[in-house]
């Protein structure tokens, strides 16, 4: 899997000289159209194509072997069956060889085996300093070194395309060709033996051809080196999009029989995206839409929309769909509505969405003075225009003369004010509709696409502060008992009831004196306290605890008890927080609310650990029930700043432990004035378990 | 506005002559574009263009008025300006019109003069026995009776289209031209100052031709007449499938500053569709999409769906978005995945999705034997296969015949099964797409709007059971009164806690005595009885209730008070059951978890009153939160069928008192046991306030 140091992939993207291994004359085989795109390349570097017979392909000789070339290979692209793929990947390096495209599939095929030798595969590429791609990939693309190793060719652009499989990489790049984009690079991720997804966007962000990268991936590899390379790129002004799977029961399923893959829960993934300020769409063709508008605008604000449109029932459907995207279709202020009734007929809608009611009809140009009104307004980040615009100039030829004008000024307009406006028309393909398309305005036929692209760039961020870094390094912990946990968090600054480890019944009474009545009595060493009746909550007075531990010590014999004050659950909000493992990105913070909320709603947020402070207030905020913590019906609101603090507490002890698997405060018990931990429960990597 | 009584539409659908009041040689004018279409008519009917210059028009005579006919005329389509359109609509009457198209638009910017002329002009063609359409529409279209009276041409197909707004019309024909369907009938309803949605929609369920009835519809009008239609047709087999605005606050602020139309809320028009059994879908090219999968399997359960990939990134991306599209994909019971791996290579996914993993291009006939596979599974309703099929075809000739030949197989085996199989594909256009596509398999470019039109198929069930026949004609309520309310709610079956109206103190004490302590003293009179100290709960002796009566009598000097039994509020949920009127759809049912999840979580379900107790337990179901009434952590189940009950009261009292404007429970307190009403209130329409 990709590491964190940076590999260099000259030789994969700019290499003085290329051989294929498996070249073919056979069109149903790899070997064939690798050769046919690789021969393209003769001009501006040496091919070399490898048959095992020599046979002539394409026309052209072939060597029979990589030891029959007197100069060294810079990178080599193995097309031969599975079987092959070692010694292949040995003649190569022997070659001298630093690039190495593994298009062979069939290793998952194999099972153990074909791990087995991918491992081995990997261990010599990366001992003679090499990089591999692949194994079963498609090969490579870069249009500003002219290099064409890839089964299809694609044509040449601004986006890079790194795509996990071949299919979801052709199906991208149509979307993204029928939108005028093309490519600076693609490069088919396949089994990412050696190189992953983070390596390959860490080689774009300096690759000053590529201003955005579109990724697909199912198999995030070292997901924290994923997110720090998309972060990376995000920083440089180059956002990344990622298409991924995991959304569903069914594709964790299907991708796990697939790849035999490791597969992280799709709020994760969120999260790692919210991290490095990812673009995450849901389909090939949002894909495309967010790259069109991210490439014709760049990151922006874009939440409040403006919304333009020549006749009332187009407003009203983009205003809905506008505002089921997650966006906001505000009310204009005074002045603006003002500003647009002098330029519109008196049943025109002014307050947004604005209907124009005939003017495009009456003067064409009525939409450029409109659309420069409106981005006028501070209330406003996007305008979406919606309806016929592009039909107009099929009443006659000056009409499609001023209408193509229009969409210039319009585009023009977009570009002055430095806001995203995007269009949808009912005529695409119209010639105004194409102007606006060539000058930089994403035209969309269908509105919820509009809508969607523009939601989807309003949820994504900048990168999040790296995450990772604020962990120190502490002593392993090594045991999970209750008390233990709870010291461990008391440590990191979480507070928790006084308390007491006792053994018995007098040590029981002696504590509750010195923590104060009333108290809770619980037993040690149980998995699951409270359902065993190892929990005796509200006890008043030294005979109700010795009753309660009388009883519990006869049907548990606990190890041990501890007596803890009993916190004033008349006015709070129990939370719960707690850090697992995922096997891609790691430690993962959950916080939800508890209690009832927890198993009802299901309402809890995800980040990256450890967050801060800040972080924590917003996961706080992002909860659908968020609205408790704040004060409703007469409760005061709870003190936020007392509960993102011991979140991030709880999120540090994680990051410093790596042997801890899971930890969790359940109830974070928290208050107008405070935040008590009242139970905590650490569970520690098998391998840990002493 | 449109009434429940049927009207003869026949001389609008089926004229035996036309008449074009208005006929223009201005290629800017309505008057010209539909004197072109009404020309295209002279082989099968009369057509007459009148124009008050008796210039020739379009190369044939044309008469200055009306009265110059001397045979009566069935339909007049009238373009005159708004000024000239009541006297228009005089001269059609005279010449004996049964049905007119008032094309003419401009009375929105009349105002209140707008207005009364459609009054007027309305009640004199009711008068006449005669029929208008619109005015402000763009005419109407039958392919059964070659009628072509709109300003342009549609091809002729068997879906209805009934819109509202122009350009809606326009767009919607489109994409539905584009899926290779064409038009029954279509009738653009402008104002629907006479004939409304629902007259249009009935008409259609008698019409031999349409398969399908597409609306788009800003204002309902008589909302109930709309839904009676619209579920008579689904009841009919004829799918209506709605396109509405409404789902945005700033849809309803454009539907207003644009037609001044009173809108309902979202919640509200969804529980119209569920009450009639209507399609609602959110864009036109949604309307496309379902519409066409309605076309070729008429409706259907489609809620499990199995898929078919021919990669694993395909079968993914496909999964998850059919989840996202609220649909399942479930895991293959055993002996399918076996006949499935018995069929597919080692490395395929068999447990849904599947992932064909080659076999599609080893063997093009794959996709028929998994396709069959999977539809005999029981646990599949219906198909979504997504990826590269269309495009093996492009390999050679021998492929491409074999391709196409295996669409027509899957189509054919779609048919057998009786089950919806719908097709996403990156080969939309290839012959083998076409083929699926001729035979009612719907191809789609993207797979989410497959999953989409999955989605609003597998929400949309058969129409509920009519409402509004169960109400009973009960004499009208005069007071609003909290002791008024809670006795109307009582007479109609929803169980209160033991209760008497009391003057004095002395009464008080008595009246707790007979209902038994603890009790709850309320004041009488006051809007907001809580929030002025005119409510105390829980007083458990004479004393207390003594001290609480006379606090309040001193602060608030109530006209009188309620002494009531307090119910033990420590096991059960608070409901909040309601009916609000709705301005078009009239009483609407709204049930949601009272308390804190009112506002927190806004967790309301909406139908329209009354409800019988079986759509009240749907109704409790649908909340988000409804797992906390079926018991959550230890709590035990509450009463659903005594809750029920209560709210079917509740919404019988509404529709029994058309008088009351809103009523409420809240909270309705649900125990495991029973239902009890703790609060009531009654809102009496401004004209019923005594």
């Amino acid at each position: 899997m990709s590491t964190i140091t940076d590999r260099d992939l000259t030789a994969l993207f700019d290499p003085r000289s290329v051989a294929v291994l498996g070249a073919s004359n056979d069109e149903t085989k790899y070997g064939n159209w690798i050769s046919v795109q690789a021969l393209r390349m003769t001009g501006n570097r040496s091919v070399h194509l490898v048959n095992r017979r020599g046979e002539r392909i394409l026309g052209h000789p072939s060597l029979r072997s990589l030891s029959e070339l007197d100069e060294r290979v810079d990178l080599v692209v193995i097309t031969v069956p599975a079987q092959g793929f070692e010694e292949a990947v040995d003649d190569a390096l022997a070659a001298g060889a630093t690039a190495i495209v593994g298009v062979t599939a069939g290793f998952a095929e194999l099972g153990a085996a074909g791990k087995a030798v991918q491992d081995r595969v990997v261990e010599r590429v990366r001992a003679a300093g090499a990089v591999l791609l692949g194994p079963n990939c498609l090969g490579v693309l870069d249009s500003s070194t002219a290099l064409t190793l890839a089964s299809n060719p694609l044509p040449a652009g601004r986006v890079a395309l790194l795509s996990q499989s071949g299919n979801m990489a052709l199906e991208l790049s149509q979307f993204l060709e029928a939108r005028g984009h093309g490519f600076s690079r693609f490069a088919s991720l396949g089994n990412q033996a050696d190189l992953g997804a983070a390596d390959l966007i860490r080689s774009c962000v300096e690759h000053d051809d590529t201003d955005l990268i579109a990724v697909y991936c199912e198999d995030f590899g070292d997901g924290r080196a994923f997110v720090d390379a998309a972060a990376q790129a995000s920083r440089a002004g180059k956002p990344v999009l990622l298409l991924t799977v995991g959304g569903s029961e069914a594709s964790i399923r299907g991708a796990q029989s697939h790849t035999g893959s490791l597969t992280s829960d799709s709020a994760v993934i969120d999260a790692a995206c919210r991290a490095a300020g990812v673009y995450r769409v849901s389909s090939p063709r949002q894909l495309a839409d967010v790259a069109a508008t991210l490439l014709g605008y760049g990151p922006a604000e874009v939440h409040r929309v403006g919304v333009i449109a020549d006749g009332g029932g187009h407003a009203g459907v983009a205003s809905d769909v506008v505002e089921a995207a997650g966006l906001a279709v505000p009310e204009f202020t005074a002045d603006i509505s003002s500003a647009l009734r002098a330029l519109l007929p008196p049943s025109a809608g002014v307050t947004n969405p604005v209907d124009l009611a005939g003017a495009g009809e009456q003067d064409i140009t009525s939409f450029v003075s409109v659309l420069d009104t409106i981005l006028q307004s501070p209330a406003v980040d996007s305008v979406l225009l919606t309806g016929y615009f592009g039909g107009y100039g099929s009443y006659g030829e000056n009409l499609a003369r001023a209408e193509v004008d229009t969409a210039r000024a319009m585009a023009e307009t977009a570009r002055t004010h430095g806001k995203p406006v995007v269009v949808h028309t009912m005529h695409p393909d119209s010639a105004a509709a194409r102007v606006l398309a060539d000058s930089g305005v994403p035209v969309f036929r269908a509105v919820e696409d509009a809508a969607g692209a523009l939601g989807v760039i309003a949820e994504t961020a900048a990168p999040q502060h790296p995450a990772g870094g604020e962990s120190e390094p502490a002593a392993p912990v090594t045991s999970d008992a209750y008390w233990d946990a709870r010291e461990l968090f008391r440590g990191a600054g979480v507070e928790f009831p006084d308390a007491q480890l006792v053994w018995t019944c007098a040590e029981a009474v002696a504590a509750a004196d010195t923590v104060g009545y009333p108290v809770v009595l619980k037993a040690m060493g149980l998995l699951h306290k409270s359902d065993s009746g190892g929990v005796a909550l509200g006890l008043e007075t030294a005979q109700q605890l010795t009753d309660a531990f009388t009883r519990m010590d006869d049907s548990l014999a606990a190890p041990a008890y501890c007596v803890e004050g009993m916190a004033d659950l008349s006015e709070g909000v129990e939370l719960i927080v707690g850090v697992q493992t995922d096997p891609r990105f790691g430690p993962v913070a959950m916080v939800g609310l508890g209690g009832i909320f927890t198993e009802v709603l299901a309402d809890v947020a995800f980040a990256l650990a450890p967050v801060d402070a800040e972080t924590a207030r917003g996961l706080l905020d992002n909860l659908r029930a968020s609205a408790l913590l704040r004060g409703v019906r007469g409760r005061p609101p709870i003190n936020l700043d007392a509960a993102a603090d011991a979140i991030a507490a709880v999120t540090a002890v994680a990051t410093a432990h790596p042997e801890i698997a899971e930890l969790e405060i359940n109830p974070l018990f928290v208050t107008p004035k405070h935040a008590l931990g009242l139970d905590a429960r650490i569970v520690l990597s098998s391998s840990n378990i002493n």
